[in-house]
């Protein structure tokens, strides 16, 4: 990616985050109780995330000719569903850290963390309801529709990846990691993001299921790459223990890899590792699962698919929108193509 | 209550609960993932429970002029509400028994479990979805607004059970207890079932508000009796732990009272005992607790507080409703005051 155009990149991108944490942070009530709840919806939100979901909505917004004042509420609904869906992922998971600081359930406890993402998906609903003022019955409908579809989606992918990882699930292939993912990351992450953002600006003319393979293509090209940041990113820029999701027995691309190439005896060891508690994965073997890894080049694997993963939504970003004008928000949505497996955060 | 009228009431509220959950178990989806998904799902539901919520919708849609039929929906996304409630709850609490068998994280463990929860959540939106079918958009709209109140207030005053938890918060007045158990309970318990419902009878005619006096009146005192019989049930009707709630460390009525009626060393013993995880506090130390509770007349006053309220309720539905025709709902809602302070489970 040329220097000067990811500059543009990231600084449109942080724009866009801005605009909507502020306007996420505006719509969290200023009331009690806050000690253990409403102070605590917003440690997250305030943490340096990408702002990934909110940006995408709004540029398809803008592609489809409507306004970020448009595509606001939807935004920050997404950007709150995506945060009450970390705290409870990082429950799930006994994550440590996120976004460079501690999880919110290792700071508070796990009652109160469960307890707080649950309000952060009911806050979630108001700016949903708010876009009656400014969009009218039918599109707020039409989203809520979208959103209701987009948590199904999410929960049942989570279902998939926790009944994996409780079974010690050791036989999987790609095509159900890529099944995994779709439903886990991909709907909520990006299909349902650019949905949302072109049923708004095009007045819920467009056909929306036109965006579901873009949105699985750079979802999982995405998914992939935070995986891969995960085995081998610099934790001062990712904010998560390298090699948690190793320790946390995690189902990635590159696990999945891994498994299905190794020897007899390494497949035995790999899957009593995955068996233990988290508590019990020694460090030594951590590394030597690392070590697996980088023998049988499953990390390699992993960078391929991504970036093959990355080449088909990029060819699909051109049959979907080559008869658009050049605007600034067509050239942000193709950069985050890119971005998304270059990122190294 | 008199033999016949309660077998009668018992009969009514065995049919609403039995209608309102075969509803709700046709409008769980009846595809994969099941076995960590939609299974689970239908575990909390299909166990005995007493349906109030759906019964107090019901009922006061019908007194309102409605049909069973238009609150059908309402009353089923309550009911799903609440067992996702449950499901958290138990998380949050650590609970281990809930209607005669283990909890769902018991079972599953705890990632499994609050996803589970987090399902049961997404899933009670589609039947208020399907409102704007039965009911018309302006209706629908008036619920949603009801519900996103209801789980706002029930995130609120769970927060504030946790956060005295947490910080082993032992100066508590009996005021601040029924701030606490109105947001917890008494929202999504009875007003908001009976709000509902009214709203639904009356297409929409109702204030609202004149309920709410009456339903934190029934709700507090359901509240206090399910403590009540957490302390001195019977395990097998009641289907808890019995003590459970003291060694939650939960703030109950009656623990509040205590804590404001013992002496020094008594009170150092109690906070000693309430600051230490759950799976230090000794079977003699609890037993210990509850003689306490027998010398300084905790539960007798609790049982004092419960009638009162109930009492309270009860002169609140005379004057609500006695313009009302006697009809079988009528006397439904009647005898429900009275139930929920003389049952047994």
């Amino acid at each position: 990616m040329d220097k000067l155009i990811e500059e543009k990149f990231l600084s449109k991108l942080s724009r866009y985050r801005e605009l909507s944490i502020d306007y996420l942070l505006k719509n969290i009530p200023d009331k009690e109780p806050k000690q253990y709840l409403y102070d605590l919806v917003t440690i997250y939100p305030k943490r340096a995330g990408k702002g990934f979901r909110p940006s995408l909505c709004i540029a398809a917004c803008k592609i489809f000719g409507g306004s970020e004042e448009q595509a606001m509420n939807s935004a920050i609904a997404l950007e709150l569903y995506h945060n009450a869906f970390l705290v409870h992922d990082d429950v799930e998971d006994e994550s440590d850290d996120r976004r460079g600081f501690p999880t919110l359930h290792t700071q508070y406890g796990v009652p109160i963390a469960v307890n707080v993402g649950d309000a952060m998906n009911v806050l979630s609903i108001r700016p949903l309801m708010n876009n009656l003022t400014t969009l009218g019955p039918d599109l707020t409908w039409q989203i809520f529709l979208e959103i209701e579809h987009m948590v199904t989606e999410s929960v049942e992918g989570q279902a998939l990846e926790l009944g994996w990882r409780k079974d010690n699930i050791c036989e999987m292939t790609e095509d159900d990691y890529l099944r995994m993912i779709l439903k886990k990351t991909c709907w909520y992450t990006c299909i349902h993001p650019i949905r949302i953002g072109a049923i708004i600006g095009s007045e819920g003319k467009v056909k929306a299921d036109v965006f579901n393979r873009f949105g699985y293509y750079i979802g999982a090209a995405f998914q992939i790459q935070d995986d891969l940041l995960n085995l081998e990113g610099d934790k001062e820029k990712y904010g998560k223990e390298i090699c948690g999701d190793i320790l946390e027995g995690k189902r990635t691309l590159m696990l999945i890899y891994l498994l299905n190439s190794v020897n007899k005896k390494e497949k035995k060891f790999l899957s009593s590792y995955l068996n233990k508690p988290r508590i019990e994965r020694a460090a030594d073997e951590t590394e030597y699962i690392m070590d697996l890894m980088r023998k049988y080049k499953s990390i390699e694997k992993g960078r391929v698919a991504a970036k093959n993963l990355a080449g088909a939504g990029l060819k699909e970003f051109y049959t979907l929108f080559s008869a658009f004008p050049e605007t600034e928000e067509k050239a942000f949505l193709e950069n985050m193509i890119l971005y998304m497996i270059n990122r190294d955060k």
